[in-house]
């Protein structure tokens, strides 16, 4: 059968892309280092200061996500310095073996996968480096693998509380533009994110911000490095700012997605995300009823507004039904990674989503549910619209605009 | 609020345009009258004979709906000479007032809104022309403005039954590639239908397909015309067929939509709507049961696949629920027309449309109907999605691709 | 050999169809009777104002530039009254060729096809008319198949010297936003253009301007007509001012149309057009010098800013070397159409083009002609870029911006 | 002034996007995990190997040229070890640079920027290097900077003639695709490219081809790395070829500019990229009669088919041209790099071209010399003209298809 109608990506990542954005990147290319192109490149790292909440400089890389993963291991941490990795999922994990990779003494500090990050943990790691050998404490503020959010203002109080000079670098990578973040404010030190969950953008690019004192550490850092090389990328010049050639058409998108934001409002922008997310919670507890579905995070206000992680009983496949849904119902479900291979999917509700969008994936999701004979309580969608008209009726008293 | 993600279109016309059509239009002009532009718009012209199943043959207008209505009005009848019309709601009405204003003796036959056209009615009216004055029944397959489709074959039995030489006119606007359509096997003489319907295109083209007889008709009829007349079109040149410059962007989204059609399969469309409709309506059926809500068409198998008219009790205001819907749901629902207006409101379901985005328009509904207060009774959105659990389940006996 | 770069098109319509308004048609469907549509459709009637320089009403129709020849004729004249066409090229002579097919009484006034209209003949033809049959003068303002541009204010001068009451009806179709037009100061009651020339739109589009005098006799006239009716689209309703389902992608990119033409400015446009053509003019004057190309308007002053046709020597075949152009050059040069067809090529030069695209098309023209062995003089493409330096430096005083 | 008609492009790099290639960029987010993605990315790291003319295999990275730089260095050469780079121009030197900085033992080899490289001097470095910790030499096969094309096969004999075991690392970055390259046939161990020069796309994409004998070295190399690791991205998973989310847009685009460069043939596209340069080529002969303006290259075979390197006399700014030229006649110019600031301009003239598009470039730069007051040599187009017309005519004998 032919495909017909829009896909439903729900995915964590990539993420819808809005029209707008493609139509902003459907441009002939240009000249580079002519004002047009550098001012608008310019004026997207500054607009990107505001999404990160911060008085310190973006950088843009062309890359993914885990491109820049890279960039705070070689320009903030020696070789043969350590860092702390808290893992609890796959994406966490992956960053340790990254550090392990260049170099790095790494220090795992293996936690639950179905909880958030434990501060106490964290500020024990800390405290137990009597040496000061850790450079830099790696912490993924919502891991895409289980659908967790940790509690970025408890983990800097724990790094506090410790005495501990160590930089927090925070992966914002799932959560940015979809999750509160307030980077000054919660005292993060270096943050990360990519342009295809919050905002909106095809993959390819890949964004670091850093405060003062990271600046001045990656100033100093003689960690053999070019391509991801920070002191680089702060002349000038447009091209220095990407190292060679700039990815035009991703910065007219970007520029596009960033007036997007703003004109919807960040805190609008969150307020979504935690509404529709609402409701999908509100699906799927009705779902999880009849025993074969459960979420993953056992704790209610640790899930992401960004994906929900649900576990499957062990005699059923999830992802024999992610195909039925993506290939019968055009609907696109994540899958269960790392040890939730096999034993979950997910369900991706971040970027450019409004209430039909959600309502139709939960709808599809269920529908492959039930054709694929996997028990899920009733009444989900009816929760969904439910949690979704009381929301409004709350925080608009009733106005529809 | 600024809105995100997709506009949910529900609208009975225009329909969503598919991107791979949107793409094929956006297209740098050419010189029309190269090879490369001719070639491509006569095989749109030869498959739309497919689509409308006749050997006849197709011209296509630069025009709407509307447009194409008088084709048949001043190339098959003579200033002077009479036209039945069966009107059973807003857009045969319309068409009679057209011709009207063409001054032809327009035999105006009022039919309930709420049901299909009397077959027997409309032979009664022919048996009673003695004189044989009319020239052309004009029927309109599917009544956007109620949501109900006529039975075609009924009325060409009841027109041989009458034994009355006039052309058979058929309006399949809302119908083609929706409903099954054969014009020659149903005796049809003259088939119009536009773009921005099943054909997924957006508004601004018209089509008009006549069999032999028809074009025989229109190559001495007297009408004065020019730009509608089809005999300056039967020429060799582009300009010819199109009278004038042709709309290159939109003949290459036409392509491009007849791609798509024939890739699914006529008959896989056809039963795509029917499957879709179906859902809609074992939704619509459970909202019903609270009172508020009623199908407008009494006769069940007679509602449309295309299209759902739903009747409100009189104290409710639909369009300010269709409001809500749109504003703040993006959602966007169609209106009750001519009699019907501020009494009903309208599913469009027709065009590029799959499982997850009905379902996500039905939901969005429930929430503008909840939040509204309009009483509406539980179970809708489930009963959708068994209704298309269950076709799939008989249709395809498990297999999911 | 697979084409690779863009084309040149130098046909004169449709015309470079601009990225930006391109990219504004790409875009989904919605519903047309919301207010973000039907405002953006308002402001394109009251810009179109703006661009025909009147303080009347402009009405859009779906459909080409033909299909609006017939809307002064059935909105303005009496079945059975007369119109005056002076003739001077193939289009005005399709018009007068259409008037009849109405059957309205056509006196043709049969004019030389390499000069503009005589407005003296006109004169003469009105002051003949003793019984004031004639109700309207069809004027074209510049004949696309001659690259002629008569003089308005010259022919309403004769209307006014005959003391004839016709009304003054103009096709500004290959002239609007290319060549100066002034409705309301020339005393022009009706004027047309279409969306696929100067406007740089996709072909699918007509306009009709009428002054206060035209809305009136067109409220009161008695011709047949409903698609063309003007009284029609005088409603409130959207989809009145279209008669039926709008062009929501054409207006969107009329939208975008209107934007660009008031950010370069109405009159920079215009004289845009003059210095392009002028460095063709330029180039064309040296080529002619080897006789065998030769302007086809003997008055130099006559030739349109829009269009340049040049006659061939008896043993050339311009087709042939178009050909050559068009598949080995990817450059669409227009043919010669009507008296000229096989005798001349035309050079459209109107639209969304700057100098290197001028100069690129004159390039390549003479590449073909060179290819071709058809003699021309040399140094065509110095006398267009001195032309281009000479207009510059006087205009701006060396000032680049 | 607004800008209108489309820019000419003539940095070299980025180069036009053809629109089939935007278009197919210009698409909804999909899983990426999903077979259809999986299969097209798949198709085009095969198909690359295909334009690299090699057996070995090809790697695509997120990233612009100089990231794929960074590759070889990490992949090849342990840390400590040594690489030979012939510098002739400002991006030989900061590859150079870039392995500096990545610690690696560089020996600079410093050559005229005016000519090709020297392949002499090249064998007597490596037969200098008794120890032979040279393991790799870096050659840059045009130097953008300098629009010199150095012969590989030459230094493919050098490297032999000093039996010495460096692995041959080639940036083909401005040449691949429109200079002849076949890396299996010219022994070169590791070849590189990226995505806005001739494979026509947007920036963002870089492309590493290794023989057997690289992905060896590669296999065992300790040099840390992640990001640019090529084990990492030997896996059987989508998103392990790209270590990370998949960039799907670019995929699509390269998929399609794949598809052209096969379409038009991979010699015709060479030949055609000759042809075009010999055409500048001429008309920049004619231009330095004038003595004001001279080829940078002073060996007339290694001017490179990509990009023509132009001096000017001490006392001319080029940059205030090229400034006149791109915000006044929309045509942009490289600027002098390096040695060459301030002292030269560059025209580019890779990809997506044809005739009256490097026509409409000269014309347009010509038009910016004279108003620049920059003496030029007469007759520069019309020489650029007859060298088409003559290479047409010889290699076609006549036929024009």
């Amino acid at each position: 059968m032919s495909p017909h109608g829009r896909i439903f990506l729900a995915t964590p990542g990539p993420t819808n892309v809005p029209d707008r954005v493609l139509r902003a990147m459907h441009r002939a290319a240009e000249d580079f280092a002519a004002p047009p192109f550098s001012e608008t490149a310019r004026s997207c790292l500054s607009d990107l200061a505001r999404v990160f909440q911060t008085s310190g400089q973006v950088f843009c890389f062309i890359g993914n996500g885990h491109a820049v993963w890279e960039v705070p291991l070689v320009n903030l941490v020696e070789r043969g310095e350590a860092v702390l990795v808290p893992v609890s999922g796959r994406f966490s994990q992956s960053w340790a073996e990254m550090a392990e990779c260049l170099e790095l003494e790494t220090v795992r500090l293996d936690l639950p996968r179905d909880q958030p990050l434990d501060p106490a943990a964290i500020e024990a790691a800390l405290r137990a480096d009597k040496e000061r050998k850790i450079k830099a404490v790696l912490v993924v503020q919502t891991e895409t693998a289980t659908g967790i959010t940790s509690d970025m203002v408890a983990i800097r109080r724990a790094i506090d509380a410790a005495g501990h000079p160590a930089l927090f670098v925070v992966d914002a990578i799932a959560s940015l533009a979809a999750e509160p973040f307030a980077m000054d404010e919660w005292g993060i030190d270096c943050a990360l994110s990519a342009s295809q969950k919050g905002l909106m953008l095809p993959p390819g690019l890949g964004f670091v911000a850093l405060n003062e004192r990271a600046l001045g550490i990656a100033e100093s850092c003689r960690h053999p490095r070019r391509y991801f090389d920070l002191n680089f990328r702060r002349g000038a010049m447009t091209y220095q700012w990407f190292h060679g050639t700039p990815p035009l058409q991703q910065i007219w998108g970007l520029r596009e997605s960033l007036d997007m934001l703003f004109e919807e409002g960040l805190d609008a922008v969150v307020a979504r995300h935690r509404r529709l997310a609402d409701a999908v919670r509100a699906c799927v507890g009705c779902w999880a009823e009849a025993g074969a579905l459960a979420f993953h995070c056992g704790v209610p206000e640790a899930r992401s507004n960004a994906v929900t992680a649900i576990r499957v009983a062990s005699d059923i496949d999830p992802d024999a039904m992610r195909r039925l849904a993506r290939d019968r119902y055009q609907t696109a479900l994540g899958a269960g990674l790392g040890d939730l291979e096999g034993k979950a999917f997910r369900i991706g509700h971040l970027g450019d989503l409004n209430e039909p969008m959600i309502l139709g994936t939960l709808a599809a999701c269920e529908l492959a549910l039930r054709r694929s004979g996997i028990a899920h309580g009733p009444g989900g969608l009816e929760a969904a619209i439910e949690s979704l008209a009381l929301d409004d009726a709350a925080t608009r008293a009733g106005d529809p605009a």
